[in-house]
């Protein structure tokens, strides 16, 4: 039987030989997707119960997660056969132009061999098979992943699948692998033939292995998604319209998975003496939920115990154990005197009540504040937010106008990214677009037809969407990738 | 009068506050960038004797470049009024997905304010009013430049004339500011409010560069276009067919602009007794050029004699002095055992021919090359050039199939990127998506109608391109972005 976990030069000179052959059609990748789904799919019940043992997560949780993995392979699947992504431009001649213009067609390419750190929090979804796998092997690139040591079982159990899939597929061996432990961690990042980095995690962790990435004699791009606080503001006129509905939604939110979301919403702005404060103790569940991992569990409660600490801070509630809800609060005032202390991520199920007593004092907590993935805003019609929404807009990569920022849909419009720490680029690693990380533009110039891709050439063989000379063209037909 | 240049962190303060502003409309910032074109065309006669002293370069070469250089301010506008650049993508809310997507509204915003690091080998074109600060501007980023010391009386005067026609058009002060010297180069960068940077120059000087802008506590992108050797191939039959044609462009195109040109060819792959070689010597004019500055030219005439002190290396024509011409060759079998030393950007009138004996040895040549920002392969119709290709493909951004390198035209196919060393992002420096450096997501989650962008709007006020449920969907009438 063959063995799931390779070691990092293997795996590596595998990759990079799988992706030194011309790139598979974008349709042959499609099916390589949907091959892993199906069986991903139809192993939920194996897999499930082996992720629910090293996670702590619950079936219906799980179940769930694997439907949304699979839902996203197959999502990539048909931005495959769409074609947009590969955004085809061609330039026909234009000799009288300044500077004179040659015949000039681009496309995106693979970049070639990808690392993917998996995440702690979502062992499937974000995972062995998840977002950053599921995206990269669009694009045509080469996956080894870094399996989290918090769920070994599952990774490996992933990887058999997705391995059996795409050796039954057809795909070339080394599209993809799995290696386990720190130190191969480590010699990924730094190894020559590794072209960009995904992961998902902590901002120490993170930071240190961009560090490396920018560090290499050949720096390769490091898509990391850190830390997010992910702020909430709640206006007087919401508060006072629907203060105890929101302290419910707020704390289904904050408490969701024990708090293990990067989405987390883990500061919210309220009004002094809001409905939203009065009601949040009772609408706070006292569960014990466990948590992914012992040195999840403890951080934890240290970081607990570091905010509390803050002058000013007041503790409204402690959590007695990990897992156990903890609530804390501050005025705006002291929080915007301390952002530094304050304003970061506690990976677990607590979150800051910053009390604001007037507009300025909102402001100015806002302004100390570093990137999120995502910011709220509950409001009443017609209020005049547009500065409020300003400082949001500035720091967080997706606003919400209702509901809570747990929960992530996987589609064309979706971003899950923001200024950093929430992400070190400019890109999402959720929904179609997550594709760009990994492709990077090529220019034909005067290419004979015959040497030309198929996608470039001018009959447009593939039926892709593409600009020619500045005009955008949409194939004839169904062009729906939805 | 007004000071043209300023400190580093008063253009900071400044660019900052013009950023915090909600961005002003695409159709408004074409009218600056237009602005500043029309500026620039209308003081040419002004600008290039100036722009000749200090640079060496000659009064035709030096017109075209305004024009070029205005040309791509319009270009930028033209993009801006077609509205594909903010990747508008809408989704609407789908209660039965996996997850369930709710409304959600995605498009490109301006990162904040961007440093540029003018180039010294096109005093317009690549510096104060280039490419970099025209893609920032249409980008919606406030833009700080710093000014190549190889000619400040020059980045002065298009810096005076900039402003002027900013503050013409109504543009909010600190959209753009000049600051000059080493120092305040190294400030910038490390400056907190600073949200990119974009530089052309030297490997060394853009690694220092973007060394530090990994290193900040909030690291920001850092898009260098650094050296290149822009290898050329050419096949036996190509050789045999019109190789004496072919060392007449070889010589023209080396030693354009005293072969300061970032696409110059640099490593030309012959077959062995080539009627290139034989004809190169009488095809290289023997003209002495002046060279940009006095450390460019000391470091053209120590980096030949580098490589000319590699064992293997055969010197077929010394330059007596900086700006003369040089030609050097060597076996592609040594080429291929000694790429870490021959691999590398000579700036300066000076090609490398690398002799090869067959394919094989072709190939293990190139295997040992680093990124280029061009690749040029001339060959015959009908000849077998596939593996050749592949390993251009995998190492260089652009591929020519006709003609020389230099000359890079200014259009929406475009792409003057390559992988490291030639570029240091995924990201073209040159034609229309050049803009995507400056620009990051933001999505919209049930928004209510008043607070989205009208880019966003379900009535598509702006008339822009975008994507409904997955589907392209073009505005009616006129989307000719060219």
């Amino acid at each position: 039987m063959m063995t799931v976990t390779s070691n990092v030069d293997d795996a590596v000179e595998q990759a990079r030989s799988a992706a030194s052959a011309r790139p598979e059609a974008p349709a042959v990748r499609a099916g390589w997707l949907r091959a892993i789904a199906d069986r991903l799919d139809d192993s939920s019940e194996e897999l499930v119960p082996l992720a629910g043992e090293e996670s702590g997560l619950g079936a219906v949780r799980l179940r769930g997660e694997v439907a949304r993995t699979t839902a996203q392979l197959r999502l990539f699947a048909s931005a495959l056969e769409e074609g947009s992504y590969l955004e085809v431009t061609i330039d026909h001649p234009d000799p009288g132009a300044t500077p004179p213009i040659p015949d000039l067609r681009r496309m995106l390419v693979p970049l070639g061999p990808v690392a993917v750190y998996g995440a702690s929090n979502f062992p499937f979804a974000f995972s062995v098979a998840g977002g950053d796998t599921a995206s990269a092997l669009a694009a045509g690139c080469p996956v080894i992943v870094k399996a989290h040591p918090g769920h070994p079982g599952t990774s490996r159990a992933v990887a058999a699948h997705v391995l059996g899939a795409l050796e039954a597929a057809g795909a070339p061996r080394g599209m993809f692998s799995l290696v386990e432990g720190f130190e191969d961690g480590i010699a990924l990042i730094d190894h020559p033939d590794v072209t960009a980095a995904a992961f998902t995690g902590s901002t120490r962790g993170g930071r240190a292995l961009a560090d490396r990435a920018a560090a290499r004699p050949r720096p390769i791009p490091f898509f990391g998604e850190l830390g997010s606080t992910n702020p909430v503001v709640v206006t007087s006129a919401a508060d006072h319209a629907r203060g105890a509905a929101l302290a419910e939604g707020l704390a289904q939110s904050f408490l969701l998975g024990a708090g293990q979301f990067c989405t987390k919403p883990g500061i919210v702005l309220v009004p002094e003496g809001s409905q939203l404060e009065s009601s949040i103790m009772d609408a706070t569940p006292r569960d014990r939920q466990t948590m992914l991992t012992p040195q999840i569990a403890e951080a934890y409660l240290d970081g607990f115990e570091r905010v509390r600490k803050v002058p000013g801070v007041e503790t409204l509630l402690t959590p007695g154990a990990p897992g156990e809800p903890g609530l804390l609060a501050v005025a705006a005032e002291d929080f915007a005197q301390r952002g530094e202390e304050l304003d970061g991520e506690i990976f677990g199920p607590v979150t800051l009540l910053v009390r604001y007593r007037d507009e300025a004092e909102l402001r100015a907590a806002l302004e100390v504040m570093e990137g999120s993935l995502t910011g709220t805003l509950h409001c009443e019609p017609g209020e005049d937010v547009e500065q409020v929404l300003d400082l949001l807009r500035a720091r967080c990569g997706r606003i919400l106008f209702e509901g809570w920022p747990t929960g992530v849909a996987v589609s064309w419009a979706q971003h899950h990214g923001g200024p950093w720490p929430s992400t070190t680029s400019q890109h999402t690693s959720v929904g179609v677009s997550a594709l760009r990380r990994f492709l990077r533009p090529i220019a034909y110039q005067s290419a004979p037809s015959a040497l030309l891709p198929p996608e470039l050439r001018e009959d447009n063989p593939c039926r892709v969407p593409r600009r020619v000379d500045g005009r955008m063209e949409l194939p004839e037909g169904p062009t729906d990738g939805a």
